[in-house]
């Protein structure tokens, strides 16, 4: 008997798209990569010289649509730019295929919405968003004991950071025009890990702000590069986040969750590995440099599970619409920053006023 | 030649109140406690039987008048409730002797301006406003790096949490009444490590929310019992707060301060002492119960340093109008807390919009 | 063109048997498990029942020469008891198969011997020695500072040591009566980390003691459950160790080097992740329960290097006979153990004294 | 009612005689420092222009004599070199003066037997081995958990070690020549914890080894920089010491207590304060520079429960002839070090065997 595997393609050969096809490759032994795509031409060629892609006879395509048609293909894993997310993974499901789509699906809520509906319309297919943090076995131990073991009695309070390595090559803000301001790309994780650890609280109001301190050309797209919000949600729930692009020692991404008799911790003080120097000038151990050192077998347990609920049949463990709720705050928390007012939500979770962009009276944004 | 020597009388036996006594007593050899004075009767027995008040030949007095007429007093430590630090401290200087004030003067921003004034006119009085974060050790080997070293480059962000230990015996909630809301009893420590760290931004916006999880009785004085707050600063400085009366392991003070090439953080994770226990449920480290354990040495810094300013005639270290400006941020944000709506203020500092109290849309506050 | 693969056969199913099948499954994409084999009634049972094994067709087996004539085999990995290394070490040799011995060889000097003088003449074979530890990317980074960046300058200390969680059910025990004693079953991989870290040095004296904490039938076979052993080698460098088979929080496996310019610690502090638990008690974190925990990810890249090594007909990472001058080293430790004699080596590394076990003084060994 | 004081006079102005003065004069309310003593001339120079000596009427003396005869002196500190530390506590006591004496009393353990015997004819005086980590709050901490709460169970093993800061001014190699060698001049404290931990075990059989790293002129008196040294107690206990002279980053003095249901450390992870900066090169905080930054609360506490019993003629907390043990087993580890030897005691803690120094087989000693 051979073991049941999933004929998968790539679109997407940025960093992470080469990593998802590295994870694939060598950690998802269900997985047969069968295909990569993409039409910007260093990557392309990249992937031509690939000893790796050849021995494993990875066809490589420029044009999405040809490798949908790939002879076997059963599933995509959607790893471009926020832009065509949405696009291509309607494309993938049309065509009858199984779709993993990097988070966020849209900036745009209708048209991640029009793709939630359309997936609803194939139960057949695994359509799943990626919210590898899910995935992550610390979170997962904080989820069993906050959610499960009730570890911290009720929990009412998240506080959650996503720091980037500052990029000095710049690479970021070119592509930052495109992914709809720092809350909508930095802070998603963060608000769906609140909607988890919190258990699916309803938003009502929300605030933020940020400051421009390594990349000013952000500021012709309405952008910060440091920002800090507050969500407060029904009920006495309260998150606070802070998105950076700009730390100096790697990549810092802690979260607390706070209840009514205790407090968890994840990465509150972040490592490399498990070395520490002592020298002259005191004890110091590194920090992982970006978000694939932190989250590199989180990556390998999200692809396992994707293709295991193809292989069984099962529901996929993050369904697509998750990301609609958590774009909602993302984007009221931008409105936020842009106008310098507060956005405000009913008590069913309908939005009832944000400030508009125009209005804004912090000087980052206009 | 003995050594010149500063007769200090006490006011206030509450629990700071004895432990100043205490440091005073023990640690302050250039201080000579010559009397304490409470209005409370349990104090005053717990005094009247005290063996080393009586071994140090400490006077005992329950009006504040009679105190400050003590033969041979010179400066008087003012450790009551908030609501009575300017009058007591009005009192003491009219009487002409030096004043170690509490924070914060006043809730009143106009009382505490009354104080400040008075003070001005008896430049021959030490006055000082007690800030004792700025005595401890580690806060000033951070003030010394980010201000004088620049390790971290230009400093742009502050996050600071006060998180005290959960009181089941609601002795905080009866006093709490007094205090004038969360912010400006909790925050006003992490706003002036702000202004210290920033180099004494101007304040732009500020909003906050907060939850009532352990005390619902702080309702009556439109209370919460955890807040989160945000407050922008003009030139692109921002810092956010928690403040907590409600944690499960101790005293959690801890604070980052965030420049252009690096940052810093003091306590962030909080440890009684250099014990860990190894058991079956991991490795585990007590953490201090309250801010007496986590800041003992930092009161025997600022009562040397109050009483040697008084024996070298040099300023205080913390001027008293210091506390004024934290105090009006402090304010801003429990306007926020209470209203929904942000605090604004012009580049000059003054607030121009603060929403009312009874336009308040948070649960928590109405 | 496909992925050149090897396949592999794995003997020995025990706890660490089935985990490198597991990895060979699941993380060595270029090794396919044909084979396992076990003469274990249960243990062949629990394979028999194994979805995984039936759905990647891997042939079960009682005898190992047996599952020596698989039709393709071309590697075995040896994983069975320390008494049947050898043999079956030099069985494989003999059919012509890589070969992947777990440590050590052998607890007799001179029949590890012989497998190393076969395994030289089959230059044509990879024979490898599997100290995991010199795969782990922790104990990477170390060395890597180390030797190559020389951090600490000259390195002349190592203080390793290897401590089990308590294992209540008395399986280890039973296992104990094979293997040697602690220091051979246990010190061998500090051992091995020391002859890494201070480049080769030469034995020049040790000692050791140790004591029977939890597993008094351990005296029947002259064995104890804690032992400390200090190793001196020529030229001013020094080891010392701690084996440990009762911890009560977890595998708490650390080592220190320090150097003329500073000092380098793997895992001083050993966590099972990055989570961390506030609550009364104080904060706690997880320690891993098992060396499996804390190396799991070591074991991957072994077997990947391990397979690469043949596919590429490239040097095998670990020399089969760098396990030989680590034995003697443990051995050298056991007989101080049970003589309660300094064990002494001359400048060339030749044993020239140690206790006899009957001399013994230690009422641990007698 | 004034409070009762203790005269007391401090012999020895080297760096802890002058921090001994500090304490007491600043933390010490019932202690007035009434003359110092020394017979260098540089620190005579210095105490005579030292402004606090004079506020606070310091008689400063040059001979001990002379001191010794100061009006109204009660007690005296002795906190000179090793080599006078017995003559000195013996005329003090003559004299009818109580005495602190720094550690060792001496070391030959006839004259520290003659002072031991001495202080027992004068039971009215007070008489004090200084042995200042048993005043540390985190050791105290510890010894209440592993002897009162029995928190671990039956404490069997003691790991410590006291590692000191390169001292590259060369000042302690000079001084070195008279302290009696590396495990008595550093391990004595570490021997006293482990007397205090495994609540007075009797030794059985010990050894150590060293090596020479940065200051070959130690060879001269038979000395090293850094040894290592294994102690075996009769009912299966054991203790193990690292001494060094020559770490990069501070003072690195940890101490490991392991029982048969956990283990506790004390300082495994030495931190100067609560700041970590982020930087480049990753996360980093400052060690203690030395053993003054440690345990200067530690010296408060002793100096305080000192005067406390002359005050109260109450017994002094650690007896002058704990002491004595510790040397024994320190002698003990210096001739196993001398002499490659295992120094070996009878059941009633007779030491029926130890190497001679002539005999010595190692490099470091010969």
């Amino acid at each position: 008997m051979a073991p049941q595997t999933v004929n998968i393609g790539v679109v997407g050969l940025g960093r992470m798209g080469k990593r998802h096809v590295h994870t694939l490759v060598n950690r998802t032994p269900r997985a047969t990569v069968v295909a990569v795509c993409t039409n910007m031409p260093h990557e392309l060629e990249w992937a031509r010289n690939n000893a790796e892609y050849k021995e494993f006879d990875i066809a490589i395509y420029e044009k999405y649509e040809d490798m949908l048609n790939h002879p076997g293909i059963q599933a995509v894993w959607v790893s471009t730019s926020t832009d065509v997310h949405a696009i291509q993974t309607k494309l993938g499901i049309q065509k009858g295929l199984h779709v993993m789509c990097e988070k966020p699906l849209s900036i745009h809520l209708d048209e991640s919405q029009e793709v939630i509906d359309l997936a609803e319309k194939h139960p057949d297919l695994k359509v799943m968003a990626a919210f590898s943090r899910r995935f992550d076995a610390s979170y997962r131990d904080a989820a069993k004991k906050v959610l499960v073991e009730r570890t911290i009695g009720k929990p009412y309070m998240v506080r959650s950071q996503t720091c980037d390595l500052l990029d000095t090559t710049g690479f970021f803000v070119r592509y930052a025009t495109r992914n709809g301001g720092i809350f909508v790309d930095c802070a998603i994780h963060d608000i769906d890990l609140t909607l988890w650890f919190l258990d699916n609280p309803v938003p009502k109001a929300c605030w933020g702000t940020g400051t421009l301190q390594h990349h000013p050309e952000l500021a012709a797209s309405d952008d910060v590069d440091n920002a800090v919000g507050v969500v407060e949600f029904w009920g006495g729930k309260v998150a606070y986040y802070h998105c950076s692009r700009t730390q100096a020692a790697g990549h810092d991404v802690s979260t607390e969750i706070t209840g009514t008799e205790g407090k968890i911790s994840v990465n509150l003080v972040p490592r490399a590995n498990n070395v520490i120097v002592n020298d002259k000038r005191g004890m110091t151990h590194e920090v992982q440099e970006e978000y694939w050192q932190r989250f590199e077998y989180a990556f390998e347990t999200e692809a396992n599970e994707f293709i295991g609920s193809i292989v069984n049949d099962s529901p996929v463990p993050v369904p697509l619409k998750m990301g609609q709720k958590v774009m909602q705050i993302a984007r009221a928390l931008q409105s936020a920053l842009w106008s310098g007012e507060v956005s405000k939500w009913n008590e069913k979770g309908e939005l009832i006023y944000e400030g508009k962009k125009e209005t804004g009276m912090n000087g980052h944004a206009k």
